[in-house]
């Protein structure tokens, strides 16, 4: 059980964190940091927090272990904050979607890595935002990515899996640069697709008229353009290297089956669809989508 | 009350017209012409249809209203084989999801086009397909976009709206070039992107661990990538002009999200994702997403 855990950055996947972990038994007090008042008082009142301060140093006073939930942008001037404030004993681990950017933070802010400091990434979430989205179940059966470091303690790799999964959660551990890879992919690609897709729309004369027509595989395929700007913003930078890198190669094969349009390529069209939906369906049957 | 139905092509669409009408009291008989016997006994046991052909001739034979519903690569064809056993008053439609296509293969196939024949195009559908996936209530509150021809007679036009209408549907009347641009840009653009996407993640190396971190949001991005692969290679070429015009449009777009990553633009990556947002927001409002 651990005693006090600590959220900075208090919203949707830190909030769902303290509620999961409550309801499982396996925390004793939850205190969190948040840049607004309101933001604490609201999660007070839900329940998700025992105590909460604008001040980080009051808010991670007595915390065994420190949750960085903000923006990745923020991180580094999180970690600088932190710094005089963590002890030996502290767990400290984060929620950021990319996790290059945010060891290269803690480098920055911490010089020497602390052992107790274990980057994670809950695979889980929705586009809505805010401590009042925050549910118990969020993380059940859903996958959390650990990159544990080199500098990482055997111990506190086993607290912070283990904090996750009383969660429901399965924890995977890979290395920094794969998982910037892997989620380039399948999640900061999409994300920028859907955001200039709706964009090319909403810039698009008559477009009003034009979302009027749209259908059910629209809504569905736009709905993470729903997403926080702010946040995607963060990612993107955060992520440049791995998130240009399939980007350009998306781009290239857009090129090529705009190619095959053009042609009338009936063999390329397809053979590419086909391939992509045998990907998707194989995907479906796992997932039970 | 339509005396008798005929789809030809019977699959998700055709089929769940007909069980629409048929819980509507709207007609009396619904026919249908299918490639494959198998595809008929299986619509006649689950009550789609009173009865089926394999032969186009047999399967329209008293028909009132004509539904074609094939993919709409084939129409041209269906629509030889139609000419020599349309009468005068018969009334005939299609569910094709483009229309200039549609309308030139009419063209090709009967010389004059028939005072009967007003194009159609359902906005409803899901990524299954197939006449066992028919429901009663798919064009429930769904648009119906019918685009009448200067040929078409007041009354045809009349009769296909009060079919639609006695679905459960809102009728919606547009030019055929207009109908092909915004289906180009809310339907056929996103499965051109997510049939993309899939493919691109397929044959990244270690595909099949990518798609093991992929969350809800990829899910929803890429459902639209199980639709059938000859169902949009159809689409694609008979959609061409209106289809390349989007891509490019939105390649020109992803480029330059691209290079606004590439030099760090954090004003133009806030600025379109918050537009995008904000559209796509506005959209979910209006259609309780």
């Amino acid at each position: 059980v651990i005693r006090q855990l600590t959220i900075i950055g208090l919203g949707l996947i830190g909030g769902s964190l303290a509620l999961a972990l409550k309801r499982a038994g396996a925390v004793e007090r939850v205190t969190a940091c948040a840049r607004r008042q309101e933001t604490l008082d609201e999660a007070l009142k839900l329940g998700v927090i025992d105590a909460g301060s604008t001040d980080l140093a009051e808010a991670v006073s007595g915390a065994e272990v420190v949750v960085v939930a903000t923006p990745v942008g923020a991180m580094e001037s999180i970690f600088r904050q932190l710094a005089p404030h963590l002890t030996a004993d502290m767990l400290l681990t984060d929620v950021g979607s990319t996790k290059g950017s945010v060891v290269a933070a803690a480098r920055q802010a911490f010089g020497e890595l602390p052992t107790g400091f274990v980057p994670g990434h809950p695979i889980a979430g929705t586009e809505d935002s805010g401590v009042a989205a925050a549910v118990a179940d969020l993380y059940q059966h859903r996958r959390i990515i650990l990159t544990p470091l080199e500098t990482s303690s055997h111990e506190a790799v086993a607290r912070v899996r283990a904090m996750w999964e009383a969660c429901g959660a399965e924890v995977i551990e890979m290395g920094v640069a794969h998982h910037d890879e892997v989620l380039a992919a399948t999640s900061h690609l999409p994300h920028m697709l859907a955001y200039a897709l709706v964009d090319t729309l909403a810039r698009m004369g008559e477009s009003e008229e034009i979302f009027e027509f749209a259908a059910g595989g629209f809504r569905d395929f736009t709905r993470i353009a729903s997403s926080s700007p702010a946040m995607w913003h963060d990612i993107c930078l955060a992520n440049r290297g791995a998130l240009l890198a399939v980007l350009r190669r998306f781009a290239d094969d857009l090129a090529q089956l705009t190619q095959a349009i053009e042609q009338g390529d009936s063999d390329y069209l397809l053979q590419t669809f086909t391939r992509a939906k045998g990907a998707r369906d194989r995907f479906a049957e796992k997932f039970e989508d």
